[in-house]
């Protein structure tokens, strides 16, 4: 034991004064220079294959030079506007918007299904509902919830409302959505309400701030045109005003549909950003794409219900409306790159060590298809045997030189 | 100077047409191969244990030849049902469900603390705050306004409601909540509430689009299903309805304790996508944590307060609710992956530049324990002093050949 | 071309063969070891940088040693508090606070225009719509609907309100918002108004759960603490209270000026826990910028509209409030990092990897500067001619040893 670590200590000790007296050398790594023409081209074209990689995907298309940054903070500001007219009525976008705070998500109604003058009390159940079918007092369990139901049985058995059977009465909102609704038609001027999306977006890294709104316009025409632009891809690429209608077509939906079913349409934009190129050229593109799926037909389509309450008589009543709409949820994608000289340095290194691992290929061709006589493998490869014998004797017959080559048996 | 320029220009130059002339000559460093058992299999294990790492820690295990995706779009659409009895009244989604539009934060209260037709008028402060006692009105400041308390302080001292004490009168929503506050139970049946959560995840890079829904039944038994089935990792692990009380067992939190105080819970939606395999099996997996703190005793809990206004009289009332609930936040977590040769190359030259820097263990090895007599380190390390008297014999002798083994110092 | 296969799989079997037999061979790169201190100079001091570079930048500064996670998963809950006076009217949070849920988005009003008891119904248009003016009922279009108007056009020309001058009528919410609004004054209570941040991050993939609340103190004295504490970076850093005047001040925007136009300002909160340290350390910090932007005048600000609906005699009514308010997005980035051997070595591999790149910079310089009479290159490159004829002489000549040296042309 007290050997062996005696032994580590003293392999140590010569390692490290190996290392100081040998400091101040340089190594380098010798090297066969093989005067083959065809492992010549062979080799080049291989470094050829590997640097044009380099250059062309790694450096020109994934620009692995830049430091980047993906994740802006972003900010987003919505406003619905515009007015349908509805029968004797008018909607503005207090009505058909909400939230009203315009974060990142907001809903039009398009189409409603209104149930007026609901008040607490006793009314029949749907009939559509398990076990609501009734035709005594004695069908009815008195307490019972059901959970696709809209209240607590009572107990009596009652005429469903004008019909003529009859249904397990109910504690609930009376009368129910089911047998009271008014179907609404929708609102076919939707399809010209614009939303107007404020996005700025922020770089923390690279201290980079960018909006999605034109500014090389004065002041008194930018208003203007803010006011009436509405976004096209080709002709008004920096107008925020966004029309339903071309929502809609742009993730290839019809609005009629929609109108029927309602749904969630994506707003992407995407920044990308180059920020070694004017900052100018930093602008966001816009895609559209319906977030549920249309073809799982049962799932889809987006509604929700909300009720205005009010007090008739001193007796709480509400208004239920089920809303078909369109929700927009904006979704900020950024990515914004510069130079810098560590990402260029890593990816440089990282060329050109494969590069360097290029040579298993040309290693392997040289020493099997090119090696008739195994002239390059001698060359490549010295080997030094352990024969204790024959090491002796070399290490005797090349005494003086402090450089032994025990292979070559060549004759003294 | 000019010297000195030419020198470098004449090097470069040099260098050039060194580099030119020897374009297609193949370079490939050369190897001392050692035959020493001891040493090859050290040199074997190192290696094994290097290759090993590579394929089954970065290959298989994190998936290295694999073009990764994280952070899809990701669309959530909430929905709950359910009816709860409360005394007389029933109260359906409308009511205890918020916000209204189905994102991915939904809350449900569970709890209220209403306090009945508020109007604006003047009434006593609560006791308990600051500088709220009183014995005479010099002791109100007249328009003072206590940050915790609930007005303007009117400057009279009044009898607290119908308690004996005074504090003083302030300009208020009157009666003051802590002292109208009418305490409702806890909705016991929220227990089987059930929230509908649908999923659509977007993974733009592959193109890849995929739902939480259960689509391989027929059309009319899904739609059957889906309205009767819940959630359970076990028994209906694609069904998207997931009971209150199922959410809290999962989230180890008791759902009476959740009543009383209210709690955020964080869905989480965790999608794991080989796109390797068929992307059927690219399915979500839930996990249901909360959020807040509860040891947390003081800060943990979710309320919130909302009002309904109304007219009576003409005057503006209101009925003021603190409701505590359940928030749930649904959060998605994906990420995919899909084979891509470049990642593989990459993984692969980074695993064959570790395995050849495990050379530099064995060097140390060869060096220090097994080389006895400088064998191995004369072989691999080939000095050149530079020591100009030596040199300039032993280049003179090895004149006519253009290549010459000065240390060796053979004599001719 | 079945001799062409016949050669390759007979080369492939050769090349196996040599695999295995020399299987237990260590084989280590032949070094030339120059004996040059200018070069060792030049050698040590690049490998200097290189390494410094390393340890200062990649190990201690981006803590490359370290397994990180970013993107935790956050939890927020906000709470307003403070009371507002206004006129004979005070404001509680109820009211001037929205969303009630308490999420990442808190929207606070800061100045009302109020437009009272407006009633569907036909009334003037705003005379500064286009084509709103007129002087006959021949200029107004029945049915029309212009897209910044308020409602559709009878066809009516009919007297603005208490103007003299004349505008088309339309039927729509009357009376419209231009002519009827109040204009409040500010609630410069406000400043003094506080929001109170819950926050929790969880680190998944470490199982660090933290919050931003403190809790070194006693249960009674940190409820106390924390009902009244105001957040200050210097003196109160741990305190969740957050002054809207104090969070204006640090967003470098005047108080007033928001209370005219709103504004939305982001709270970032970011924690950088490094959790090989005690974990009490991974506190957050906060910091506070307006995220639309100011200078950019018709665009910047932020408003709302909603409305409070009611029934006045038998009639829908409602009061349309345009509220400029602050709306403050709360944005959480945090990142953890971990000691974990797997990126150590990782980084350590493509240290070494650099520092043997290195090489390459002083080759150069060798060749070039040093090598006056190739001793270097001839000792680094062994060149290798395939010159038939010569080598079959020297083939001949070296027999019987298995080792020829070709292009050292030794006369035998």
């Amino acid at each position: 034991m007290s050997t062996a670590f005696h032994k580590v200590i003293m392999g140590l000790y010569d390692f490290l004064k190996e290392c100081f007296s040998g400091f101040w050398d340089y190594e380098t790594p010798k090297v066969m220079v093989v005067k083959n023409r065809t492992l010549g081209v062979i080799y080049r074209a291989v470094q050829f294959l590997v640097i044009t990689y380099f250059i062309w995907y790694v450096f020109i298309s994934q620009k692995a030079y830049q430091d980047s940054e993906t994740h802006p903070d972003s900010s987003i500001y919505t406003l619905m506007k515009g007015t349908a007219v509805h029968g004797d009525d008018i909607l503005d976008s207090v009505e058909y918007a909400s939230p009203s705070e315009g974060g990142d998500v907001i809903s039009t109604l398009l189409r409603r299904d209104i149930t007026y003058d609901q008040k607490q009390g006793t009314c029949a159940e749907y009939y559509k509902v398990e076990n609501a079918n009734c035709s005594k007092d004695a069908d009815c369990v008195p307490g019972e919830v059901d959970f696709n139901g809209h209240g607590r049985r009572t107990g009596k058995c009652i005429q469903y409302y004008n019909h003529t059977f009859k249904t397990c009465e109910i504690q609930s909102w009376c009368p129910i959505e089911e047998y009271a609704v008014v179907r609404e038609p929708a609102l076919v001027e939707a399809i010209n309400f614009t939303v107007f999306i404020r996005n700025y977006i922020h770089f923390p890294k690279f201290k980079v701030l960018r909006g999605n709104i034109e500014d090389s316009l004065g002041k008194r025409r930018k208003r203007k045109y803010l006011n009436k632009c509405q976004y096209n891809e080709e002709t008004d690429p920096y107008c925020p005003n966004f029309r339903l209608g071309y929502i809609a077509s742009q993730a290839r939906e019809s609005f009629s549909e929609l109108c029927r079913t309602g749904g969630v349409i994506g707003v992407f934009i995407n920044w990308d950003c180059n920020l070694d190129l004017n900052p100018s050229y930093c602008k966001p593109t816009y895609s559209f794409r319906r977030l549920d799926v249309r073809k799982d037909e049962d799932n889809s389509g987006y509604y929700y219900r909300f009720a205005k309450y009010y007090s008739k008589n001193g007796v709480e009543s509400r208004t239920l409306i089920k809303a078909y709409g369109i929700r927009l949820d904006i979704i900020v994608h950024g990515q914004a790159g510069k130079f810098s000289p560590i990402p260029t340095i890593i990816s440089s290194v990282t060329a050109m060590t494969s590069v360097g691992i290029c040579t298993i290929i040309c290693d392997w061709i040289m020493l099997t298809f090119i090696d008739k006589n195994e002239v390059y493998s001698d060359r490549k490869f010295d080997e030094v045997r352990e024969i204790a014998s024959a090491f002796e004797l070399s290490y005797i017959g090349s005494f003086g030189s402090n450089h032994s080559d025990l292979s070559d048996g060549v004759p003294l």
